[in-house]
């Protein structure tokens, strides 16, 4: 093996970072197929860039790989988790209980990333004290001093749109740093530090619409 | 106005194809604002883009823009609109009634779009006949006639991993041509005309840590 990464990323290009999550599942897949190496042309097969863009891409953050013998994918798996922080243990609370909301707090897609969900809020009465995905929902109103207390990572906006930016703004007071915002609606939010992932799951099936229309 | 596009894409490049949905989206924010018209630097702005880019991507598909004028809101957004197929009224059924397919099905993605929601599947005895979203569910196994009977252009996969491939290819085989696919998998169908959008949700959780982490 030439060199291990380190876990640091000198200055990553935002294409490649963009593939990262696209790796990490990847290489999730394979280790459960119980693979143990993979060359840059099958990987480049897999995730659908050329072999010669796999081995750029993965020399950005060092090389894991060795002439001839390929890449050891359970060292990749673990490097490349490193960079996107996996074992940070990341916490992360719920904003809004509704059907969304439930769904994503009942999904595997935290804990395979390495999130650690410990909550959901909701501002509806109804909702507030029954348990969903073994929290019981908690009082809106609570949710900046739960922050504050627990030095909260990741709030996850499942709200309405007019409500996302308000309860964004007062959870970033409360110095939560990552914001994973369903709402419909390009947040942003000008504090030092702080990081917005704007799901927008309609683009996909507008660009499914293209490709049917073209 | 120099000259109104055709709707016809002549060679759009991904790069532009992978921008319409969020022009399409911002437009339609901007028509709901009550704004008639917007500069080509405003709009850059908003989409994040350089000014030049945006007359560059526009250009693409006609130009729909003024010199010292801008461009017509209304007009670009029927134009986009036509491009990426919303007047075509597509049609689309959702394949897996649990929380996440009723989730959707409850959602405002398909109306905005152009995308008429026409009915849900599911396996499960104990769902299907129940009433999800105005819809009853029916039986996984009467999909592919309905979809052979009503032309059905979209099914929405909202299934487990393992089911999602031989379903997909039933009705594929059934004249299905899109798939919005939210397993977490990477959905192949190799038939002509047949088109997938795989829905990785986790890999924008994953870019929200890699921002955090580094």
């Amino acid at each position: 093996m030439s060199e291990t990464g380190t876990g640091k990323s000198k200055q990553i290009s935002p294409a490649v970072v963009n593939r990262l999550p696209r790796y990490y599942r990847y290489l999730t897949e394979l280790i459960l197929a119980e693979r143990f190496k993979i060359s840059s042309k099958e990987l480049s097969k897999i995730m659908n860039v050329t072999a010669s863009q796999i081995r750029q891409d993965l020399n950005c953050f060092g090389g894991f790989g060795q002439q001839g013998y390929g890449y050891n994918i359970k060292q990749l798996h673990i490097e490349i988790g490193k960079i996107l922080g996996v074992e940070r243990g990341f916490t992360a609370v719920i904003v809004g209980a509704g059907n969304l909301g439930t769904t994503i707090s009942k999904s595997g897609l935290f804990i395979k990333r390495g999130v650690i969900l410990k909550g959901l809020f909701d501002i509806n009465p109804d909702i507030i004290g029954s348990e969903i995905a073994g929290f019981k929902v908690t009082d809106i109103k609570k949710a900046a001093d739960y922050c504050i207390e627990n030095k909260t990572d990741i709030a996850v906006l499942t709200l309405p749109k007019d409500e996302t930016e308000p309860v964004a703004n007062m959870l970033a007071d409360a110095g939560v740093k990552g914001f994973w915002n369903f709402s419909n609606m390009e947040l942003k939010i000008d504090k030092p530090g702080v990081k917005v992932q704007n799901m927008h799951m309609g683009d996909s099936l507008m660009t499914l619409c293209f490709d049917l229309n073209n």
